[in-house]
């Protein structure tokens, strides 16, 4: 089993409260021969559109003393989870966890918006001391 | 500056006894504020197409105990390099650098083909006792 983040808590308690049923803690991907963990899987019903949206969470924390080593970890990680995603779990969108202090000193620089963007990378900034989710980007 | 590979030297004599002439050792990326650095930059003259081919080459030993984290790292690393490339050098393309065994043992199980084949990695495999090219994969 994987070990936790730090911000495992905060980050699922600021999807409960933005109306998310936590499905999945950790997440488990399975496929031929392949086991990995994501973070939390998550459904939420949005009553207009008749939908339920599912979705798989891994939470980035960016706290080594290399954030583009971390960066290189965490897109390799994001893009092996997805292809498993898609064979596995087509219904399921995955979304990055990152915080408000990441976002604005680490991915906001232009060199790692154009790398971001390349990627098509979805994800989600959160406040780990409100506990709440700041905004989503797809 | 980077630290060298293991099998540094033998990529670069497998390259040169290939016909390529190494034009970096290492190849530096650099692109808004990002610097970073791939093992080796060659180039070859291919008469008949009178076409000079370019290519950066990042070596990838995979000796980590955990074999998928390596390539979390690696597929990261290669995304990054080809984002920034493809920016700076549009004209040169990127290959991994792999063993024998590595490809034996690792890239040729079915879930890791599936998840290379999604990705688009090029990727060269080498005999490091021969230091000659065995196979070149795109």
């Amino acid at each position: 089993m994987p070990q936790y983040d730090l911000y495992h808590n905060e980050v699922k308690n600021a999807l409960i409260k933005d109306g998310w049923v936590i499905t999945d803690d950790p997440f488990t991907l399975e496929y031929k021969g392949l086991r990995l963990y994501a973070d939390l899987g998550a459904e939420k019903l949005f009553a207009a559109e008749k939908n339920h949206e599912k979705i798989v969470i891994e939470i980035k924390v960016f706290n080594s003393p290399s954030l583009i080593t971390e960066l290189e970890k965490t897109l390799g990680e994001y893009n092996i989870y997805l292809s498993v995603l898609r064979r596995t779990n087509p219904e399921h969108k995955l979304y990055l966890a990152i915080t408000e202090t990441v976002h604005t000193d680490f991915f906001k620089k232009p060199a790692i918006q154009d790398i971001l963007s390349d990627q098509q990378i979805n994800y989600l900034i959160f406040d780990p001391n409100q506990e709440v989710i700041v905004q989503w980007i797809n």
